[in-house]
């Protein structure tokens, strides 16, 4: 074991090869091994030097992890039936008056009114009554932009469209059986729009169905998504997933000028609505192109299952905080937010002394509690 | 809103206060507001500026969280439920088979042998026959080392114990209602010994019990954790939580030399076993020093808490692959380990262009897969 391995000395040598991310990461992975290897008690290989008796012993011993899987696969099918009965009730009780209440299809109770009010901590304000309530204008747009996740990808041409944006639910896709027998269940977003100048679609609904496993862990993992029918613009001009360019041709034979139309694809949030295509790496004839495409198709897939993560779990339970900005004191800064947050502070002042251990201390989310339970 | 807030300005300010936790604390939260107020379509004090009407539809959508807390409650005893039910499904399935194969109490079955030896990818080894089976020396002593939590706090002589480690398993506590008609429920960590020079307890029986509400993500809470009867040594020489130290004593009286044994505590792995007590804030007056105490004891609670989460969630089910090490390749790095990583590179090599971004594309976790579902 190579306990001499030095990161920096390592991290230059990728450096130099950094146009080559094969070997860089060759190199990378077999520096992280030794890291492994470093660390207390673990060992590369570490089967190999039992005696034959604890050898045979550790062999049968890794057989007991496949039948782990099988229970928890048996529990994340259970787990599902659970939460999509739990979906339905918060449904009933919660997000359908909710929804009334931001689309002005029900006034609110004033029960409701005075129970948030006194959330809300305002005591100084009598509430009103026979007002004439509207809902709450751009409601869905604006708890989207606070979402870190869509911010990012939500375009000016794309807020106008969203601001018709009505609701957004999250319904679960009931165990059932494809004709191969195998388990097929998932969940749908759906997305409801009101009139408006740009799209046809009432709804779109993108369904996310699960493999017939799990993962590492016993949690569960995507197969694929699929969108029900495709996003009807009312015309190209007002698609913001697309910029017309117009370009002139004069015909060499007539000399005519004629006007021809170019889509040119941009960056935008409904593009979230056009999940890549995973059949044109059948299409693809060499292994090494393949590869590649498949790499990059399997990082878009990533990036689409990870917002729909937070639209099912952050945005759409917690849409209310989303709203008011509220949520965002609460949700967990991952490891990108501390590094964007740190970053100046790590390249202006790392050679000081200790008082990196005084800030990290500070660093912690907003509110402190004790750790929450991740159930398995 | 202040947009012009310069991050690595605010930092030196905190350095020159680093002495003054409080005002660093109360800078870097208004930092951290500012921040909050300045991404995009969050507003502080949203409510307050809306016209009268949707002012009281926030009020009442805000009352709907509550409904949505109580459903919350619902679901994660549901679950607790549905946990317990898996929890004794493994144990029956898979771990009771595994602590006779660890501990030698059952020869491992010739098919498990075979078919771990395939998973294992050992191919040019016969399988014999008619061995004498041990089990495996210090497994559970090996697994822990592993445990980045309890690696640094398992000292040599804790080890010394702790190679008699023969099983730790969880039990979950099922769903009951106490005098008060509150909900009860939780789980146990038994760590059973073997015959041994240091320890009276065969088992040692950590409980956790969760309080009867959810936090803000609808996750559980924990109330608190006890330890079933207290660890008996067989001597104070042989408890590793202390040293024993003598001090000479001449009488001033009769000129005698006594010697008094003073117990000093140390570091030590079984501190966990003696979690600390929060009755003492009962008896503290002042309330400044009240808080600090309760501060402090809120931080050891939290790391108790997270070791229990580790043991439970980690060890335990793949208690296989961290005696063997195989489990670090699959485990999250979480944010200080990527800190840890990248110090080096950070400090030497940041003023250099864009290769940062090259690094993070390779700094992932070893294996490659999609995002896993997170449930509720």
């Amino acid at each position: 074991m190579n306990t001499d391995i030095d990161p920096a000395e390592l991290i230059k040598k990728l450096n130099l090869h950094s146009e080559d991310k094969q070997s860089a990461t060759e190199l990378l992975s077999s520096y992280l091994q030794d890291e492994l290897n470093n660390l207390e008690g673990s060992q590369s290989n570490y089967i190999d030097e039992l005696p034959i008796e604890e050898k045979q012993t550790m062999y049968a011993l890794i057989a007991q992890n496949d039948t782990l899987a099988d229970i928890d696969l048996q529990y994340q099918l259970e787990l599902h039936q659970l939460n999509t009965k739990y979906q339905k009730l918060k449904a009933e009780q919660v997000y359908d008056i909710r929804n009334k209440y931001i689309n002005g299809s029900a006034s609110p109770k004033l029960e409701d009114i005075q129970k948030g009010k006194e959330i809300y901590d305002e005591e100084d304000e009598d509430i009103q009554q026979d007002l004439e309530y509207k809902g709450i204008d751009s409601f869905w747009l604006t708890a989207l932009s606070n979402l870190k996740s869509c911010s990012s990808i939500i375009s000016d041409r794309d807020s106008e469209v969203l601001q018709y944006l009505k609701d957004i639910r999250c319904e679960y896709i009931p165990l059932s059986k494809d004709e191969d027998d195998e388990n097929v269940f998932g969940y749908s977003l759906i997305f409801e729009f009101g009139e408006n100048p740009f799209l046809e679609n009432k709804t779109i609904t993108k369904s996310y169905y699960y493999a017939n496993e799990v993962d590492y862990e016993g949690g569960l993992v995507y197969k694929f998504t699929e969108v029900e029918e495709p996003l009807a613009w009312k015309s190209d001009a007002l698609n913001p997933t697309v910029e017309v360019h117009v370009k002139k041709q004069k015909s060499k034979k007539t000399g005519k000028v004629r006007s021809l139309k170019e889509l040119v694809e941009v960056e935008s949030f409904f593009k979230f609505f056009s999940p890549p295509d995973l059949s044109v790496l059948d299409e693809i004839e060499d292994d090494d192109e393949a590869a590649e495409v498949q790499d990059e198709l399997e990082e878009q897939m990533g990036l689409d299952y990870s917002i729909a993560e937070e639209l099912k779990t952050n945005l759409i339970p917690k849409a209310i905080d989303w709203f008011t900005g509220d949520a965002l004191n609460y949700v967990d800064n991952d490891e990108e937010d501390e590094d964007e947050d740190y970053e100046d502070y790590d390249s202006q002042e790392d050679e000081e002394d200790s008082e990196e251990e005084e800030v990290d201390e500070l660093s912690g989310a907003p509110q402190t509690q004790p750790p929450e339970c991740k159930q398995n």
